[in-house]
Order: C-alpha cells, then sequence, then structure tokens
C-alpha cells in the first residue's frame, strides 16, 4: 500500500508541473467533453450510485446521509450545469493585474500562479467529485480526491468519466486522481505528505475537520461551523428584519449560512419579538431566549450558555437582548464561528461600523445570511467556504485556488 | 510562568480588537513618535546594546552573529528611516476595491482587513523588533515579539520606547509586547496557541523555522533557504551575463537572494566560463561544476549531489551545463528552494518560458537576483519573504499581514 501512495503522490506531482500552464481553451475543452461524458452516460452513473444506496440503507445510516449520496437525474443536471458555468469563468492562470517600473527601469508585478497539489477530503455527496476536479483544472492544480468509503461506486464511475474526458481534450489524467482504496489509514499519510501536496481542502462534519486539521503537516482551507448571526438594530425596518430572519432561518435548516442566532437591540424588543414569536411558531422553530427575552416571551425556553455558541442546523434559533450595537459587536464576535453575520438597521453609521468591527467571512448590511455562497457572490463555484483569515476568507472559488508569484523584468540591472 | 502566558495572550487578543479600526493618522502618528523616541534615545539603546554584545562576546559567539547584533548609530538611523518609509505607505485596512451589484441588487465585494494577532520569532538582529511593530502596527495587527535571548538587552529598550510611543498616540500599549522571559519552553507555548494567534513569522535559521513549522498549529509565514540560480540561455548578451552573475554572486555573500547556483547553456559555455571564471578567481569565489563544466574549466572542483541543493552563504558557486532550455527550467525547479531565480536572455519566448514555468516566489528576467525583497519591489518594507505557496509568496509587506472578508450591502433580499 506504501507502494501505491507514493506512486500517487508522485503522479500527482508531476502532473502539476504540466497542468500549470495549459492554456484555457484545452482545459474548457475537458470541462465541455466532461459534460457529454455525464449526459451521455447518466443511466450507468444512477446504476452505480445505487449499489451505494443499497449498501448505505443495509449500514443502517440515516435519510439525511441516504439523502447526500443519492444521485438523480437532477443531480446529473446540476452537475453538467455547474461544469458549464465553470467553463465560462475567466482563467485566473498567468494574469498580471500590473507591472509597476521602479526608479531603476525594474518592471515589477505578480503573476497568478496555481497552488500546485490539492488533497481533497469529503463525505458522502459525489458531486463534490466533478465540482472539485473542474474546480482544480480549471485553475491549473492537480487534485487527488478522496471521497467517503459509503460513495466509492459513484465516485468511481465519474471518475473514469473524468478520466476520459482529461484524455479527450490531451491533459495528464493524472492531474485527476480518484482514491479507490478505503482503507482509512490512507488518509493519515496523504495528509502529512507535505514534499507533494500544497492544500487540503476537508468538507464534511466538524469532526472530520477538526481532525485533520490537528493532524496535518500541510496547510488546510478550514471550513468548521456557521454559528450565524442577524442583529436587528433599533433603528432597523421592523418589517425588513422580519422578512430576512424569516428567510435566513426558514428557508433551509441544514445549510451553513442559516441563521442560527438572533440578537436584538432592547428598544424595540417589545414591538419586534412578538411579532417574530408568532412567525417562528407557526413554522415549529423552538425559540431559546436570554434573561431579557423570557421577559417578553414568556413561553419560550431559557437558553443556556452553550446555546449561544450551537450550529443547530434544525428548526431551533436562540435570542438575545442587548442593550447597544456595541455590545452586540462584542456578543456576535464573541460567540460567532466567523461565517456570516447580517445587521439590519437604516443608520448609516451603525452600518459602517457593524461592518468594520464584525470578524466574520462574511459581513452583511440588510441581506439574508443565506445568501453567503460562492454563486450568489458571482464566483461561479467553489469548494468550500473559509471560515479563516489566512489565504482564503469566504466561499473558495477559483481564485482561492491559486497563488502569486512575482516577476521582474529587467534590461541588466545590477544592485548597488 | 503558565498565568503569564496566558495573560500575554489575552491581552494579545483585547488589543487586536482595539487597533484593527484605528484610523491611519492615529498610527501615523505613533509611528512619528517613535522614530523621536529613537533619535532622543539612541545613547542609551547603543549601551544596551553594549551589554547585549558584551555577553555574546563572553559566550563566544561568532563574529558573524556579533555584527548582526550590534546597534551603531548607523543602525538607529536606519530604523529611523525605515520607520519613515512606512508612515508614508498607504495604509491597507478598510480598503475595499470594488463592489459588484448582482442580479438581486445586492453589491458585493471584499474589505481588507488585518489577520489579527501575529506571533514573530527572531534571532539576534534587534532592529527587527522595530520593523516588525511598526508594520504589525500600520497593518492593524497586535503583535508578540519572541527575540533571542542574546539581545534580551537591546529589545527591553526599544519595547520600552514602541510602548512609550502607542501611549503618546493613545493606542493600547499591549498592541506590541516583547517577551522579556529567555525561558525557551515559551515558544512551545505560544506556537500552539491557536485561539489567540493568527499568524507565526519566524526569522532566522534553518533549523529554528523548520523547528517552528513542525510544531505549530498556527500558520506559518515560512521563509527557509534562499538556493537562487542563474540561467545564462543561449541568446544570453554574454556582456550583461558577466555583470550580472558577478553582482548577484559576488554584491553580498550572507543574503537569501545571493545567487548560489549557476546553469549555463551547452552552446555557449565555452565562451561563457572561461570569462567567468577569470572573475570568480579574481574574487576569491570557489567554483564546483557538473561533468561538463569540468570539460571547460580543468582545474575546479567537481559539484557534489548535495552542492546543487546548497545555500551556500558564502564565496562558493555551483555550475552545472544543459543542453536546453527545458532541461535548465527542469534542473531549476528541481534543485531550487523556491526562492528567485533569473534567465539571461535576449529571446522573447525563452524568457516568456521561463517565467511562466519557474515555480519560485520571484522569477526575473535580465536581472540580478540581487533586487529580490521588499524595498527593491516597492513595498517599503518586508516582514521576510515567504518561500511558501500559500497566503502570502515573495517579499511579505503590509498587504501580506492582511486578509479580506466579504462585505455585502442591501435592501432587505431574500434568497428564493
Amino acid at each position: 500500500m506504501v507502494e501505491k501512495i507514493k506512486e500517487l503522490l508522485k503522479n500527482a506531482k508531476n502532473s502539476s508541473q504540466s497542468i500549470c500552464n495549459i492554456p484555457s481553451e484545452q482545459k474548457n475543452y475537458f470541462l465541455s467533453e466532461l459534460q457529454k461524458a455525464l449526459k451521455n452516460n447518466s443511466k450507468k452513473i444512477i446504476s452505480e450510485n445505487k449499489n451505494d444506496l443499497v449498501n448505505a440503507k443495509k449500514n443502517k445510516l440515516d435519510d439525511a446521509f441516504i439523502d447526500r449520496l443519492k444521485i438523480s437525474e437532477k443531480t446529473v443536471k446540476s452537475m453538467i450545469d455547474g461544469l458549464q458555468n465553470i467553463e465560462t469563468l475567466d482563467d485566473p492562470i498567468g494574469n498580471i493585474n500590473s507591472l509597476k517600473v521602479m526608479p531603476n527601469g525594474l518592471q515589477v508585478g505578480k503573476m497568478r500562479v496555481p497552488l500546485g497539489v490539492i488533497l481533497m477530503i469529503y463525505e458522502s455527496r459525489p458531486n463534490v467529485t466533478i465540482d472539485a476536479a473542474a474546480l482544480a483544472v480549471k485553475s491549473g492544480n492537480s487534485i487527488i480526491l478522496r471521497g467517503g468509503s459509503e460513495a466509492i461506486n459513484s465516485n468511481l464511475i465519474l471518475g473514469k468519466l473524468i478520466k476520459d474526458s482529461l484524455s479527450k481534450a490531451k491533459i495528464d489524467i493524472n492531474v485527476v486522481q480518484v482514491v479507490d482504496n478505503p482503507d482509512r489509514s490512507i488518509v493519515k499519510e496523504l495528509i502529512q505528505a507535505k514534499d507533494f501536496i500544497d492544500v487540503i481542502i476537508p468538507r464534511g462534519g466538524k469532526g472530520l475537520i477538526q481532525n485533520i486539521s490537528d493532524n496535518a503537516k500541510i496547510p488546510v482551507i478550514k471550513h468548521l461551523d456557521g454559528n450565524c448571526h442577524i442583529y436587528v438594530d433599533e433603528y432597523a425596518s421592523l418589517e425588513m428584519a422580519i422578512q430576512v430572519v424569516d428567510n435566513a432561518k426558514t428557508q433551509r435548516y441544514g445549510t451553513c449560512n442559516t441563521l442560527e442566532s438572533l440578537v436584538v437591540n432592547k428598544s424595540i424588543a417589545k414591538s419586534f419579538l412578538p411579532k417574530i414569536f408568532k412567525l417562528f411558531r407557526k413554522k415549529d422553530v423552538e425559540m431559546r431566549g436570554c434573561s431579557e427575552t423570557l421577559k417578553i416571551l414568556t413561553s419560550i425556553k431559557r437558553a443556556s450558555t452553550q446555546d449561544f455558541y450551537e450550529e443547530y442546523l434544525a428548526p431551533i434559533i436562540s435570542i438575545k437582548i442587548v442593550p447597544t450595537l456595541d455590545s452586540a459587536i462584542n456578543f456576535i464576535n464573541k460567540h460567532s464561528s466567523g461565517h456570516t453575520e447580517s445587521i439590519i438597521t437604516e443608520n448609516f453609521t451603525h452600518s459602517q461600523k457593524f461592518i468594520k468591527l464584525i470578524d466574520s467571512s462574511s459581513v452583511m448590511i440588510n441581506a439574508s445570511t443565506r445568501f453567503a455562497d460562492g454563486f450568489e457572490y458571482g464566483l461561479g463555484a467553489e469548494v468550500g467556504i473559509s471560515t479563516d483569515k489566512f489565504h482564503a476568507r469566504g466561499p473558495v472559488g477559483l481564485e482561492g485556488l491559486t497563488s502569486e508569484k512575482y516577476i521582474v523584468l529587467g534590461s541588466g540591472q545590477i544592485r548597488n
């Protein structure tokens, strides 16, 4: 097995040296071939995926898991749409934004370059195989895909179609490698291979991500939890606040940009909270409030200290009343996971203060936290949302998978 | 001791929340006060530094070490010049390069923000204390400075002057903290404190940097060795090649951007190598060549495999003859440490290929590798040169100490 891993790593490194300088046209040809391949093989993909589904049911995996694992005609269609979208994105590689002339005549600038080799470790969603491969190739990187063992049949057929399409585009097929061995010790080997891999992107539960970043010897683009807040300011339009809070909490319960904690200014709490209470009760959203909240909403449960740190991913919301904007900002910066926070206000100064002082990957004014994703931000696609500050922050698209090197153009300059 | 470290970390974290949003004027006021303080206390600084020098001599530290440790009137002057320069740099914090309007009317952009808390670990040069503190404050970060125990008296007086100047500028004095305890176990604690520190910047020997990045639980901006190459192409102007190679190797031997390995195209080797041989012999630069080189320069030493990986930091150079540009690129990418490489050529296509395919933090055409530094690139100052691809690559100035967050400005948008 060690030999096989070595070969995999070497293949990745070598192929990264060829893919880094391939023209966009050729990369886009791969993407269009892959769209055709998915279309022509959708029945086969769905039938391989059925094997995974049968096994998952045998192994008594829960409904949510099986839902994420399942590939339908619609899933294939959305993979194809995603590829078409990535095909239209501008290729960042080789771009030089500006060249500045120094006093000695040297021209100095930065050229955008690939990171090199990406290791993607993910759980059940097989569509990640297609998305990640497409983004890696378009950004000139080589990628190793380590999906969950529960999705192995789906990932293998998708991996085969990817290799066929790379081959048609005359790109080294080792640019995308699907790890077919379900042995968990492989992950341990891979995340320490710092001479071969440039970045690790884990996607899945908090446990998986924490475990990988604790043990990796390579930089990790982390997407931990999304404990997202909305602060309803004293100068909020209450009508807007209700619409946005409703949307952020109830449009989808299970996503990382879903609202989990509502912060309300004391001076409007009495008029605002009963309205949102009525709405949430109708939709069976459980409210858990601080002691001030309980004075207004007497029938709800008291929130524990832990509640304010919780990413529920469920129809539950914590509620905190604060006296001022400053206390709202402090409360949010203390409890938030740094994903996405929004303020509802009509006051210009308050909006400016909030957007400057909140330390999260996305900070919004008068908008639903649900908008925090690569597609909504115009990145076209994303490999995840980084809650780190280092390298990439927020939705990570093509640019997040690249770096820049300095270039210096001279005419024989020497240093004095 | 554990209590003291906890307090240090808490102070850093808390002060990072105040410095992140301070106007440029106030930060520049600090920088100008610090210039005055250095000027008015230069005698005191030099006398404290003398204590360190006496100890260093007692401990039989070598001349190069003592040279780096020493603060003269000229060193103080250059610290002041550096501060003046940082004062004039544009403050990156809060800048929003563009706001793009999405189809639903949301305005989406990125705002530049500080990283948070920087931990700087460095060896003998006390001027790093001033440079790093100034860059950290200007980029809105809090910084913990852990200098070498050999420079403790110099660092403490500089730290005191920094705190005085912060206080005059009404900035939280905990924004810059000099660790005064020489105990090495403190470093081990600090580099694991991932809830308090956002980035570690080590400066010093390769052993120090390797040790820190192996044990840190926090991202590290690494500056490993500089095994820099110049490739003299078959289409080079030989006159320019000689001038540039001479400058890159002999202008200073001990810097990371010094030329360590010369790669020469076979077709010009016979005319070029004897000329450079004459020059290097005059300057007592030892040449170590590959077997092809030895056929032309019969009197020099044969280079071992290890020689081609070596950062000599001394009057020694390795020489390799290659048949083609492609083999030059492969040879360099294999042996280089990813710092800085330059091609000497008059051929446009060759220059383009070299600049695209060489995987280093700085890639140059017809220029001396000695130009690879923050000041020469117009960054004003640097905290180091990153040989990583992740986050920052090449000279790290103000921007390398920042990140970006997404900002979203709406008018009540909800997601469908």
